[in-house]
Protein backbone atom coordinates (compact mmCIF):
# COMPACT_ATOMS: atom_id res chain seq x y z
CA UNK A 1 0.00 0.00 0.00
CA UNK A 2 1.01 3.47 -1.13
CA UNK A 3 -0.27 6.22 1.37
CA UNK A 4 -1.03 9.71 -0.97
CA UNK A 5 -1.37 13.26 0.35
CA UNK A 6 -2.93 15.59 -2.43
CA UNK A 7 -2.88 19.44 -1.87
CA UNK A 8 -5.39 21.37 -3.87
CA UNK A 9 -9.11 20.87 -4.93
CA UNK A 10 -8.89 22.47 -8.88
CA UNK A 11 -9.65 20.12 -11.85
CA UNK A 12 -6.62 17.86 -12.06
CA UNK A 13 -6.36 17.49 -8.05
CA UNK A 14 -10.29 16.42 -7.97
CA UNK A 15 -9.30 13.92 -10.78
CA UNK A 16 -6.16 12.48 -8.70
CA UNK A 17 -8.68 12.37 -5.63
CA UNK A 18 -11.08 10.13 -7.80
CA UNK A 19 -8.65 7.80 -9.64
CA UNK A 20 -6.89 7.26 -6.14
CA UNK A 21 -9.66 6.31 -3.68
CA UNK A 22 -11.05 3.73 -6.39
CA UNK A 23 -7.49 2.33 -6.26
CA UNK A 24 -6.93 -0.72 -3.87
CA UNK A 25 -3.40 -0.41 -3.64
CA UNK A 26 -3.50 3.56 -2.26
CA UNK A 27 -4.53 5.26 0.42
CA UNK A 28 -5.95 8.56 0.45
CA UNK A 29 -4.16 9.65 3.69
CA UNK A 30 -5.11 13.45 3.29
CA UNK A 31 -6.75 15.89 0.99
CA UNK A 32 -5.87 19.72 1.50
CA UNK A 33 -7.79 22.36 1.19
CA UNK A 34 -8.08 25.56 2.14
CA UNK A 35 -12.19 25.67 1.63
CA UNK A 36 -13.57 21.95 2.87
CA UNK A 37 -16.42 22.54 0.39
CA UNK A 38 -14.63 22.54 -2.55
CA UNK A 39 -13.81 18.76 -2.36
CA UNK A 40 -16.27 17.44 0.63
CA UNK A 41 -18.62 15.79 -2.15
CA UNK A 42 -15.63 13.55 -3.21
CA UNK A 43 -13.98 12.67 -0.16
CA UNK A 44 -15.13 12.08 3.61
CA UNK A 45 -14.42 14.77 6.31
CA UNK A 46 -11.36 13.27 8.30
CA UNK A 47 -9.90 13.04 5.11
CA UNK A 48 -9.69 16.84 4.31
CA UNK A 49 -7.31 19.19 6.20
CA UNK A 50 -7.90 22.96 5.96
CA UNK A 51 -4.30 24.02 7.59
CA UNK A 52 -0.96 22.85 6.36
CA UNK A 53 -0.02 22.48 9.92
CA UNK A 54 -2.30 19.26 10.21
CA UNK A 55 -0.25 17.30 7.47
CA UNK A 56 1.61 14.20 8.10
CA UNK A 57 4.19 12.76 6.21
CA UNK A 58 2.95 10.38 3.25
CA UNK A 59 4.73 8.11 0.65
CA UNK A 60 3.93 10.78 -1.32
CA UNK A 61 2.57 14.27 -1.45
CA UNK A 62 0.94 15.66 -4.70
CA UNK A 63 0.87 19.63 -4.77
CA UNK A 64 -1.31 20.38 -7.49
CA UNK A 65 -2.23 23.96 -7.51
CA UNK A 66 -1.76 26.67 -10.23
CA UNK A 67 1.81 27.03 -11.23
CA UNK A 68 2.48 30.13 -9.63
CA UNK A 69 1.97 29.07 -5.83
CA UNK A 70 4.16 26.05 -6.20
CA UNK A 71 6.56 27.14 -4.64
CA UNK A 72 4.95 28.77 -1.47
CA UNK A 73 2.58 25.75 -0.69
CA UNK A 74 5.90 23.55 -1.06
CA UNK A 75 7.40 25.95 1.25
CA UNK A 76 4.27 25.66 4.13
CA UNK A 77 4.59 21.41 4.45
CA UNK A 78 5.14 21.16 7.87
CA UNK A 79 7.40 17.68 7.17
CA UNK A 80 10.79 17.40 5.88
CA UNK A 81 12.70 14.54 3.77
CA UNK A 82 9.37 12.90 2.26
CA UNK A 83 9.03 12.56 -1.61
CA UNK A 84 6.93 16.03 -2.73
CA UNK A 85 5.46 15.90 -6.19
CA UNK A 86 4.22 18.97 -8.21
CA UNK A 87 1.90 17.96 -11.29
CA UNK A 88 2.67 21.10 -13.56
CA UNK A 89 3.60 20.48 -17.32
CA UNK A 90 5.90 23.87 -16.84
CA UNK A 91 7.43 23.97 -13.91
CA UNK A 92 11.27 22.90 -13.23
CA UNK A 93 11.61 20.70 -10.68
CA UNK A 94 13.83 23.27 -8.53
CA UNK A 95 10.32 24.96 -7.75
CA UNK A 96 9.63 22.94 -4.86
CA UNK A 97 10.95 23.88 -1.39
CA UNK A 98 14.22 21.73 -0.55
CA UNK A 99 13.73 20.37 2.86
CA UNK A 100 11.91 17.30 0.73
CA UNK A 101 12.85 14.54 -1.64
CA UNK A 102 11.45 16.67 -4.99
CA UNK A 103 9.63 14.91 -8.14
CA UNK A 104 6.91 16.03 -10.58
CA UNK A 105 3.52 13.61 -11.11
CA UNK A 106 2.22 15.30 -14.61
CA UNK A 107 -0.57 13.91 -16.45
CA UNK A 108 -0.56 15.19 -19.78
CA UNK A 109 -4.57 15.86 -20.56
CA UNK A 110 -7.01 18.64 -20.08
CA UNK A 111 -9.59 18.18 -17.62
CA UNK A 112 -12.68 19.89 -17.02
CA UNK A 113 -14.43 19.10 -13.81
CA UNK A 114 -17.52 18.17 -15.60
CA UNK A 115 -16.16 15.31 -18.02
CA UNK A 116 -15.10 12.11 -16.82
CA UNK A 117 -11.78 11.18 -18.02
CA UNK A 118 -10.11 7.00 -18.54
CA UNK A 119 -7.69 7.51 -16.46
CA UNK A 120 -5.64 4.11 -17.67
CA UNK A 121 -5.28 6.26 -21.38
CA UNK A 122 -3.79 9.41 -19.28
CA UNK A 123 -0.28 9.51 -20.47
CA UNK A 124 1.98 10.30 -16.77
CA UNK A 125 4.93 11.90 -17.15
CA UNK A 126 7.35 11.09 -13.71
CA UNK A 127 10.36 12.91 -12.58
CA UNK A 128 11.94 11.97 -9.51
CA UNK A 129 15.40 13.15 -7.79
CA UNK A 130 16.54 9.74 -6.73
CA UNK A 131 16.24 6.23 -8.53
CA UNK A 132 14.23 4.87 -4.97
CA UNK A 133 11.51 7.35 -5.46
CA UNK A 134 11.35 7.11 -8.65
CA UNK A 135 9.86 3.45 -8.37
CA UNK A 136 7.76 4.71 -5.47
CA UNK A 137 5.95 7.22 -7.65
CA UNK A 138 5.99 4.45 -10.54
CA UNK A 139 4.06 2.09 -8.69
CA UNK A 140 1.77 4.37 -7.55
CA UNK A 141 0.90 6.25 -11.28
CA UNK A 142 0.67 2.39 -12.66
CA UNK A 143 -1.84 1.82 -10.04
CA UNK A 144 -3.88 4.35 -12.23
CA UNK A 145 -2.67 4.40 -16.02
CA UNK A 146 -0.75 2.15 -18.32
CA UNK A 147 0.64 5.10 -19.90
CA UNK A 148 3.72 5.74 -17.87
CA UNK A 149 6.97 7.83 -19.05
CA UNK A 150 10.04 8.82 -17.14
CA UNK A 151 10.67 12.22 -18.19
CA UNK A 152 12.82 14.86 -17.59
CA UNK A 153 12.47 18.36 -16.85
CA UNK A 154 14.08 19.60 -20.28
CA UNK A 155 11.74 16.52 -21.94
CA UNK A 156 8.84 18.29 -20.11
CA UNK A 157 9.56 21.42 -20.74
CA UNK A 158 9.83 20.60 -24.90
CA UNK A 159 6.44 18.32 -24.64
CA UNK A 160 4.33 21.22 -22.75
CA UNK A 161 5.12 23.58 -25.93
CA UNK A 162 4.69 20.68 -28.10
CA UNK A 163 1.18 20.85 -26.72
CA UNK A 164 0.90 24.39 -27.31
CA UNK A 165 1.19 23.41 -30.70
CA UNK A 166 -0.59 20.27 -31.22
CA UNK A 167 -3.65 20.75 -28.68
CA UNK A 168 -4.20 24.96 -28.35
CA UNK A 169 -3.14 26.44 -31.08
CA UNK A 170 -5.30 23.40 -33.27
CA UNK A 171 -8.05 24.36 -30.82
CA UNK A 172 -7.84 28.13 -32.08
CA UNK A 173 -7.46 26.95 -35.83
CA UNK A 174 -11.12 25.35 -34.86
CA UNK A 175 -12.25 28.49 -33.70
CA UNK A 176 -11.09 30.53 -37.69
CA UNK A 177 -12.89 27.74 -39.20
CA UNK A 178 -15.88 27.79 -37.33
CA UNK A 179 -15.51 31.51 -37.26
CA UNK A 180 -15.59 31.41 -41.35
CA UNK A 181 -18.22 28.90 -41.61
CA UNK A 182 -20.78 31.33 -39.38
CA UNK A 183 -19.75 34.42 -41.60
CA UNK A 184 -21.25 32.34 -44.64
CA UNK A 185 -24.05 30.55 -42.91
CA UNK A 186 -22.59 27.00 -43.40
CA UNK A 187 -23.31 24.54 -40.17
CA UNK A 188 -19.53 23.96 -38.49
CA UNK A 189 -21.01 20.55 -37.88
CA UNK A 190 -20.42 20.14 -41.15
CA UNK A 191 -16.43 20.20 -40.83
CA UNK A 192 -16.73 17.94 -37.23
CA UNK A 193 -16.25 14.29 -39.40
CA UNK A 194 -13.04 16.01 -41.16
CA UNK A 195 -11.66 17.54 -37.47
CA UNK A 196 -12.35 13.70 -36.59
CA UNK A 197 -10.56 11.85 -38.81
CA UNK A 198 -7.65 14.61 -39.21
CA UNK A 199 -7.42 13.50 -35.46
CA UNK A 200 -7.64 9.66 -35.60
CA UNK A 201 -5.49 9.80 -39.01
CA UNK A 202 -1.75 10.60 -36.93
CA UNK A 203 -2.68 7.45 -34.90
CA UNK A 204 -1.72 5.27 -38.20
CA UNK A 205 0.13 7.24 -39.90
CA UNK A 206 3.13 10.30 -39.20
CA UNK A 207 1.46 13.64 -39.71
CA UNK A 208 4.18 14.11 -42.33
CA UNK A 209 2.82 11.42 -44.37
CA UNK A 210 -0.96 12.61 -43.69
CA UNK A 211 -0.71 16.09 -44.71
CA UNK A 212 -3.36 17.27 -47.79
CA UNK A 213 -4.73 20.21 -49.09
CA UNK A 214 -3.50 23.06 -51.51
CA UNK A 215 -0.16 24.02 -49.99
CA UNK A 216 0.69 20.05 -49.85
CA UNK A 217 -0.11 19.96 -53.64
CA UNK A 218 1.53 23.08 -54.19
CA UNK A 219 -2.00 24.49 -55.91
CA UNK A 220 -0.68 27.92 -56.02
CA UNK A 221 -4.43 28.34 -57.60
CA UNK A 222 -6.51 27.02 -55.11
CA UNK A 223 -4.53 29.26 -52.17
CA UNK A 224 -4.46 32.49 -54.41
CA UNK A 225 -8.34 32.18 -54.33
CA UNK A 226 -8.52 31.54 -50.70
CA UNK A 227 -6.39 34.23 -50.14
CA UNK A 228 -8.55 36.47 -51.62
CA UNK A 229 -11.56 35.19 -50.54
CA UNK A 230 -10.12 35.86 -46.52
CA UNK A 231 -10.73 39.66 -46.04
CA UNK A 232 -9.86 39.39 -42.20
CA UNK A 233 -5.95 40.82 -41.71
CA UNK A 234 -5.12 37.94 -39.01
CA UNK A 235 -6.98 35.18 -40.85
CA UNK A 236 -5.07 36.01 -43.98
CA UNK A 237 -1.35 36.30 -42.32
CA UNK A 238 -2.25 32.57 -40.33
CA UNK A 239 -3.14 31.36 -43.86
CA UNK A 240 -0.03 32.95 -45.90
CA UNK A 241 2.17 32.01 -42.35
CA UNK A 242 1.08 28.15 -42.36
CA UNK A 243 0.65 27.47 -46.02
CA UNK A 244 4.77 28.73 -46.35
CA UNK A 245 5.12 26.31 -43.33
CA UNK A 246 3.76 23.78 -44.81
CA UNK A 247 5.64 24.48 -48.20
CA UNK A 248 8.78 24.08 -46.69
CA UNK A 249 8.76 21.34 -45.59
CA UNK A 250 6.97 19.24 -47.86
CA UNK A 251 8.86 21.02 -51.08
CA UNK B 1 -34.17 3.23 -58.36
CA UNK B 2 -31.73 6.30 -58.96
CA UNK B 3 -29.49 5.12 -62.05
CA UNK B 4 -25.94 6.90 -61.84
CA UNK B 5 -22.68 7.07 -63.87
CA UNK B 6 -18.98 7.67 -61.99
CA UNK B 7 -16.60 9.21 -64.25
CA UNK B 8 -12.94 8.77 -62.54
CA UNK B 9 -10.82 5.99 -60.41
CA UNK B 10 -9.66 8.34 -57.77
CA UNK B 11 -9.93 7.79 -53.87
CA UNK B 12 -13.56 9.18 -54.03
CA UNK B 13 -14.73 8.12 -57.29
CA UNK B 14 -13.72 4.46 -55.73
CA UNK B 15 -15.54 5.41 -52.01
CA UNK B 16 -18.99 6.50 -54.21
CA UNK B 17 -18.75 3.24 -56.71
CA UNK B 18 -18.71 1.27 -53.24
CA UNK B 19 -21.11 2.45 -51.25
CA UNK B 20 -23.41 3.22 -54.29
CA UNK B 21 -23.06 -0.29 -55.52
CA UNK B 22 -24.28 -1.70 -51.98
CA UNK B 23 -27.33 0.87 -52.04
CA UNK B 24 -30.86 -0.65 -53.58
CA UNK B 25 -31.91 2.28 -54.08
CA UNK B 26 -29.19 2.76 -56.93
CA UNK B 27 -28.16 1.08 -59.90
CA UNK B 28 -25.02 2.06 -60.25
CA UNK B 29 -25.21 1.91 -64.85
CA UNK B 30 -21.52 2.96 -65.78
CA UNK B 31 -18.05 3.58 -64.69
CA UNK B 32 -15.38 5.30 -66.80
CA UNK B 33 -11.93 5.28 -66.34
CA UNK B 34 -9.26 5.15 -68.90
CA UNK B 35 -7.69 2.27 -67.61
CA UNK B 36 -10.06 -0.70 -67.02
CA UNK B 37 -7.41 -2.26 -63.92
CA UNK B 38 -8.06 1.34 -62.36
CA UNK B 39 -11.45 -0.29 -60.94
CA UNK B 40 -11.90 -3.97 -62.34
CA UNK B 41 -11.33 -5.43 -58.57
CA UNK B 42 -14.71 -2.95 -57.72
CA UNK B 43 -16.99 -3.08 -60.67
CA UNK B 44 -17.76 -6.58 -63.19
CA UNK B 45 -16.52 -5.69 -66.74
CA UNK B 46 -19.15 -5.36 -68.40
CA UNK B 47 -20.24 -1.76 -66.08
CA UNK B 48 -16.52 -0.59 -67.04
CA UNK B 49 -15.80 1.66 -69.85
CA UNK B 50 -12.82 3.36 -71.04
CA UNK B 51 -13.94 5.75 -73.92
CA UNK B 52 -16.41 8.33 -73.47
CA UNK B 53 -18.41 8.09 -76.52
CA UNK B 54 -19.66 4.82 -74.74
CA UNK B 55 -21.75 6.28 -71.88
CA UNK B 56 -25.26 6.44 -71.84
CA UNK B 57 -27.46 8.96 -70.08
CA UNK B 58 -28.18 8.01 -66.38
CA UNK B 59 -30.15 10.40 -63.64
CA UNK B 60 -26.94 11.66 -62.47
CA UNK B 61 -23.69 11.51 -63.89
CA UNK B 62 -20.90 12.08 -61.09
CA UNK B 63 -17.57 13.45 -62.67
CA UNK B 64 -15.62 12.78 -59.80
CA UNK B 65 -11.43 13.86 -61.11
CA UNK B 66 -8.76 15.81 -60.13
CA UNK B 67 -10.04 19.59 -60.34
CA UNK B 68 -8.35 20.78 -63.22
CA UNK B 69 -10.02 18.23 -65.81
CA UNK B 70 -13.23 19.28 -64.49
CA UNK B 71 -13.96 21.19 -67.56
CA UNK B 72 -12.65 19.07 -70.30
CA UNK B 73 -13.87 15.85 -68.70
CA UNK B 74 -17.50 17.48 -68.72
CA UNK B 75 -17.17 18.58 -72.33
CA UNK B 76 -16.56 14.91 -73.90
CA UNK B 77 -19.45 13.97 -72.21
CA UNK B 78 -21.34 12.23 -75.08
CA UNK B 79 -25.19 13.31 -73.96
CA UNK B 80 -26.90 16.56 -73.54
CA UNK B 81 -29.27 18.01 -71.29
CA UNK B 82 -28.75 15.39 -68.05
CA UNK B 83 -27.89 16.20 -65.01
CA UNK B 84 -23.99 16.34 -64.77
CA UNK B 85 -22.36 16.79 -60.76
CA UNK B 86 -18.61 17.49 -59.79
CA UNK B 87 -17.27 15.99 -55.89
CA UNK B 88 -15.19 18.91 -55.62
CA UNK B 89 -15.11 21.67 -52.68
CA UNK B 90 -13.91 24.27 -54.74
CA UNK B 91 -14.51 24.36 -58.30
CA UNK B 92 -17.55 26.24 -59.19
CA UNK B 93 -20.87 25.12 -61.17
CA UNK B 94 -19.80 26.82 -64.10
CA UNK B 95 -16.48 24.95 -64.83
CA UNK B 96 -19.26 22.05 -66.02
CA UNK B 97 -20.44 22.27 -69.88
CA UNK B 98 -23.15 24.09 -70.33
CA UNK B 99 -24.95 21.14 -72.53
CA UNK B 100 -25.96 19.42 -69.59
CA UNK B 101 -27.73 20.08 -66.46
CA UNK B 102 -25.23 20.96 -63.32
CA UNK B 103 -24.72 20.47 -60.08
CA UNK B 104 -22.20 19.30 -57.51
CA UNK B 105 -21.77 16.19 -55.00
CA UNK B 106 -19.15 17.10 -53.04
CA UNK B 107 -18.41 14.62 -50.07
CA UNK B 108 -16.25 16.51 -47.03
CA UNK B 109 -13.99 13.84 -46.16
CA UNK B 110 -10.73 12.83 -46.14
CA UNK B 111 -10.50 9.18 -48.10
CA UNK B 112 -8.04 6.94 -48.31
CA UNK B 113 -7.80 3.83 -50.32
CA UNK B 114 -6.15 1.58 -47.92
CA UNK B 115 -8.83 2.69 -44.85
CA UNK B 116 -12.85 2.54 -45.16
CA UNK B 117 -15.23 5.31 -44.24
CA UNK B 118 -18.27 5.08 -42.68
CA UNK B 119 -20.59 6.68 -45.13
CA UNK B 120 -23.13 7.60 -43.18
CA UNK B 121 -21.45 9.49 -41.13
CA UNK B 122 -19.81 11.61 -44.66
CA UNK B 123 -21.32 15.19 -44.61
CA UNK B 124 -22.49 15.63 -48.80
CA UNK B 125 -23.03 19.31 -49.51
CA UNK B 126 -25.22 19.23 -52.44
CA UNK B 127 -25.96 21.76 -55.18
CA UNK B 128 -27.90 21.88 -58.44
CA UNK B 129 -29.26 24.82 -60.87
CA UNK B 130 -33.32 23.60 -60.45
CA UNK B 131 -35.08 22.01 -57.79
CA UNK B 132 -36.68 19.30 -59.15
CA UNK B 133 -32.72 18.13 -60.04
CA UNK B 134 -32.12 19.15 -56.14
CA UNK B 135 -34.66 16.39 -55.46
CA UNK B 136 -32.77 13.58 -57.17
CA UNK B 137 -29.36 14.51 -56.02
CA UNK B 138 -30.81 14.78 -52.68
CA UNK B 139 -32.54 11.22 -52.62
CA UNK B 140 -29.27 9.52 -53.90
CA UNK B 141 -27.14 11.24 -51.31
CA UNK B 142 -29.53 10.71 -48.59
CA UNK B 143 -29.98 6.66 -49.97
CA UNK B 144 -26.02 6.90 -48.57
CA UNK B 145 -25.60 9.44 -46.13
CA UNK B 146 -27.24 11.04 -42.74
CA UNK B 147 -25.91 14.18 -43.41
CA UNK B 148 -27.23 15.46 -46.57
CA UNK B 149 -26.68 19.78 -46.90
CA UNK B 150 -27.86 22.17 -49.17
CA UNK B 151 -25.16 24.61 -50.27
CA UNK B 152 -24.02 27.25 -52.62
CA UNK B 153 -20.87 27.51 -54.40
CA UNK B 154 -20.36 30.33 -52.13
CA UNK B 155 -20.80 28.64 -48.84
CA UNK B 156 -18.94 25.94 -50.44
CA UNK B 157 -15.90 28.24 -50.97
CA UNK B 158 -16.04 29.26 -47.51
CA UNK B 159 -16.29 25.68 -46.18
CA UNK B 160 -13.40 24.85 -48.16
CA UNK B 161 -11.39 27.35 -46.96
CA UNK B 162 -12.14 26.52 -43.20
CA UNK B 163 -11.77 23.02 -43.89
CA UNK B 164 -8.26 24.44 -44.15
CA UNK B 165 -7.99 25.94 -41.17
CA UNK B 166 -9.17 23.11 -39.27
CA UNK B 167 -7.88 20.22 -40.81
CA UNK B 168 -4.98 21.03 -43.48
CA UNK B 169 -3.03 23.26 -41.45
CA UNK B 170 -4.46 21.64 -37.79
CA UNK B 171 -2.17 18.58 -39.45
CA UNK B 172 0.39 20.73 -39.83
CA UNK B 173 0.43 21.97 -36.10
CA UNK B 174 0.31 18.50 -35.30
CA UNK B 175 3.41 17.63 -37.22
CA UNK B 176 5.65 20.99 -35.83
CA UNK B 177 4.51 19.40 -32.34
CA UNK B 178 5.94 15.92 -33.40
CA UNK B 179 8.84 17.94 -34.73
CA UNK B 180 9.48 19.26 -31.02
CA UNK B 181 8.92 15.57 -29.06
CA UNK B 182 11.40 14.24 -31.74
CA UNK B 183 14.58 16.75 -31.16
CA UNK B 184 13.75 16.22 -27.70
CA UNK B 185 13.73 12.40 -27.34
CA UNK B 186 10.35 12.36 -25.97
CA UNK B 187 7.69 9.66 -27.98
CA UNK B 188 5.17 11.92 -29.52
CA UNK B 189 2.43 9.32 -28.80
CA UNK B 190 2.57 11.07 -25.36
CA UNK B 191 0.52 13.47 -27.11
CA UNK B 192 -1.60 11.26 -28.64
CA UNK B 193 -4.49 11.18 -25.95
CA UNK B 194 -4.50 15.03 -26.05
CA UNK B 195 -5.20 15.61 -29.63
CA UNK B 196 -8.00 13.34 -29.22
CA UNK B 197 -8.92 14.72 -26.43
CA UNK B 198 -9.14 18.36 -27.81
CA UNK B 199 -10.67 16.91 -31.41
CA UNK B 200 -13.54 15.57 -29.02
CA UNK B 201 -13.88 18.88 -26.82
CA UNK B 202 -16.03 20.61 -29.71
CA UNK B 203 -18.29 17.94 -29.91
CA UNK B 204 -20.27 19.71 -26.97
CA UNK B 205 -18.17 22.70 -26.38
CA UNK B 206 -17.56 25.94 -28.86
CA UNK B 207 -14.06 26.03 -30.01
CA UNK B 208 -13.76 29.57 -27.94
CA UNK B 209 -15.22 27.78 -24.66
CA UNK B 210 -12.42 24.93 -25.14
CA UNK B 211 -9.44 27.22 -25.52
CA UNK B 212 -6.98 26.70 -23.13
CA UNK B 213 -3.36 27.58 -22.42
CA UNK B 214 -0.78 29.88 -21.62
CA UNK B 215 -2.36 32.46 -24.51
CA UNK B 216 -5.62 32.14 -23.44
CA UNK B 217 -4.90 32.60 -19.49
CA UNK B 218 -2.30 35.12 -20.69
CA UNK B 219 0.72 33.31 -18.73
CA UNK B 220 3.09 35.74 -19.94
CA UNK B 221 5.81 34.17 -18.32
CA UNK B 222 5.54 30.61 -20.28
CA UNK B 223 4.86 32.56 -23.44
CA UNK B 224 8.43 33.95 -23.03
CA UNK B 225 9.45 30.40 -21.84
CA UNK B 226 8.20 28.78 -24.77
CA UNK B 227 9.69 31.07 -27.30
CA UNK B 228 13.11 31.31 -26.09
CA UNK B 229 13.10 27.40 -26.20
CA UNK B 230 12.27 27.51 -29.37
CA UNK B 231 15.38 28.35 -31.40
CA UNK B 232 13.75 27.37 -35.05
CA UNK B 233 12.66 30.82 -36.72
CA UNK B 234 9.61 29.31 -39.02
CA UNK B 235 7.94 27.70 -35.52
CA UNK B 236 9.03 30.67 -33.30
CA UNK B 237 6.69 32.82 -36.05
CA UNK B 238 3.91 30.47 -35.88
CA UNK B 239 4.03 30.86 -32.04
CA UNK B 240 4.00 34.26 -31.95
CA UNK B 241 1.06 34.59 -34.53
CA UNK B 242 -1.05 32.02 -33.07
CA UNK B 243 -0.78 33.55 -29.27
CA UNK B 244 -1.41 36.67 -30.81
CA UNK B 245 -4.23 35.42 -32.13
CA UNK B 246 -5.61 34.10 -29.37
CA UNK B 247 -5.11 37.00 -27.44
CA UNK B 248 -6.75 39.03 -29.77
CA UNK B 249 -10.05 36.93 -29.57
CA UNK B 250 -10.24 36.26 -25.52
CA UNK B 251 -8.42 40.04 -24.33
Amino acid sequence: MISINIIGSGNVAQHLISVFQQTETIVLQQVFSRKRENINHLVSDDTIVTHYSDLKPADITIISVTDDVIAEVSNQLPFENQLVVHTSGSVGLDALHAKNRKGVFYPLQTFSKSKSVNFREVPLCLETENESDYLVLETAAKSISDKVFKISSEQRQSLHVAAVFSCNFVNHLYQLGKEICDENQVPFEILLPLIQETADKIKTLSPMEAQTGPAKRNDQKTIEKHLSFLDDKNKKAIYQLLTQSIQKYNG
